[in-house]
């Protein structure tokens, strides 16, 4: 493989000892003006799996009917991003030992924010509790909403972390990007409400996890690395490990 | 190895298990004004085959000379193409056969079109009749034209695609450039005239194949790829399979 | 590994075997706003050994302090490069057999040079006379010149090439850039006194080494490439080794 792999994806199929073909944007091929249909294609002669990330949702499910190889989702733009949803499933159960009866809030810009929409569709197979906090026009998608509804899990939104932190058991934070906003004004009132700091976390339950797909900016405080509930990092290694596991199925040899 | 290389040519060698160091020209050192024998100098010493793309002509062989290891040159701007020639040869003997009674017929701006003077002058090996289809100030160089002749390999240029098509057994496709016309007229005139189409096809052989060394912008429509005479991404993966012997070869493992 | 890696770094690894997850400044997590610190606790969990280039004097050290893994630092801007200092130290051994009693003489750039600064702390394990050759201005910095004299090491400042050549067992080149220099004539005026020629070496010692860490750019002309005094692309190919070496060190392989 691999079309526009994040390194973080190359790394799983290297430490199962597989050979990775790298192609960007920049690649001449690209720059000429290939299709990504004929650049897949290509590729796919090339690869025993093609792994596509893509800035333009759908993208990649358009790519997939080009591809005579499996081909691995690895995020299109605002669109879906599923495995980092399958990692963050994997991560609550390592860190928490189930799925099942908890409540999830995710926090921050959930309308662009591509890992909150897959996380949130695949937990609708267990048996969940969601709640949504974000500032005012960044909340989830309608389509997501509606999805979720449809399998009969509950959901909620809130404006503020405050009211909602107590019940929670899995606080999942996102960026928050700048250039969403009307005014700097209006960007750092919404920034404020959604900082986790050690000090919030004293409204917390002692068994609970912070998790961010990373990178975090400011919306996680440093000061908050040492907490135990702080589980990101070691959310991102599991990341490695399903990556490789995902892999590993795909290619037959799981 | 390598200095520059095509993620394409990068996929045959690690597919031999071998080992790629990348330098591309936006690296520190060049950007620090290394020049290119120097950097091919210190790479040599990494490597055990140097595999070089470079955007002027003569710059590969140029730096042949400063390389203690064995250096394969995978293109130097307008100038020479030879492992995709070595391919291209290898796809027709691989889709019809043999190369021998053959009219293949070179499409395109012939002018710049490195991989079209490099097919040219292998294929003065075999007994073949080439013909060139290009815009008006694009065809074949006279010293390519003139390395032909002096084979005593017949010639012939045509202004468009529809004489020469009954008679051709190769259709190799090559791009044209919008910078290479004095005007979007001009260019779009060009352009029209170097399409190929299902349409097109019903007046070519039924064995002959479509050939093009990609990426393709419009000079092929997408409705030919389930022709089984659309050739080109058969073609790219027989570049694999030859750029993969080529470097045993080379390496003394063939 | 690793973060940032050059690649004359990443060579070293993949020869002993090792696998490489590149991150670099461009990548998306970095543009994103991540901080060095979080990336380097990321990649600590792909990785055995975290390889660090970064711009920034101390930021290596600081990025260490977050890492759970071995970091080798692979120079920090104007800070310290003290993987290049061990190869030097090895060449020198290699090429003259000893470093005891050797006078070695640093030319250029020795404010901004990074690898000269960890080259003369490192020689002060050893029994030498250290001899500075720079534009005025671009000395080397105090706190270097203090810790080599609190070793209780000889060191030595000249203006000019010329004087100090008889006496030079080794001449450690270095480049000159433009932008130090607060005009064009000035900076014409010193790059002409740092020039080795065929020439100029004249008047060194039949047995001595010219090094460079390369990338060179005027100052050492290309004449000199043959002269067996000329170690510089000898000295790259050492440092192939010496990382080699120190890799498998710190991964507890040697």
């Amino acid at each position: 493989c691999t079309t526009r792999p994040p390194s973080r994806c190359m790394a799983a199929l290297k430490l199962l000892g597989g050979r990775v073909v790298q192609v960007d944007e920049s690649s001449s091929s690209v720059k000429k003006g290939e299709t990504l249909e004929d650049t897949v294609a290509v590729m796919a002669g090339y690869a025993d799996v093609v792994v596509l990330r893509h800035p333009e949702p759908g993208a990649v499910s358009r790519a997939a009917q080009h591809c005579r190889k499996p081909l691995i989702n690895a995020g299109d733009g605002v669109g879906e991003h599923p495995t980092q949803a399958l990692l963050d499933v994997f991560t609550i159960r390592e860190e928490i030992g189930t799925v099942n009866g908890l409540t999830i809030t995710m926090v921050g810009d959930l309308k662009h924010g591509r890992t909150v929409h897959s996380l949130a569709r695949l937990l609708t197979h267990y048996n969940v509790q969601l709640q949504y906090v974000s500032p005012a026009g960044l909340g989830m998608p309608l389509h997501v909403v509606q999805y979720v509804a449809g399998k009969g899990i509950s959901q909620q939104e809130y404006p503020t972390l405050e009211e909602v932190l107590p019940d929670t058991d899995v606080l999942y934070m996102t960026r928050i990007q700048r250039e969403r906003f009307p005014s700097q004004e209006e960007y750092d009132k919404a920034c404020g409400q959604y900082v986790v700091t050690p000090q919030l976390l004293t409204k917390a339950k002692r068994k609970m996890v912070v998790m961010h797909p990373l990178p975090r900016v400011f919306e996680i405080s440093v000061e908050l690395d040492s907490d135990p509930r702080a589980a990101y990092f070691r959310q991102a290694e599991c990341g490695l490990y399903v990556r490789m596991a995902l892999l590993a199925m795909v290619l037959g040899r799981a």
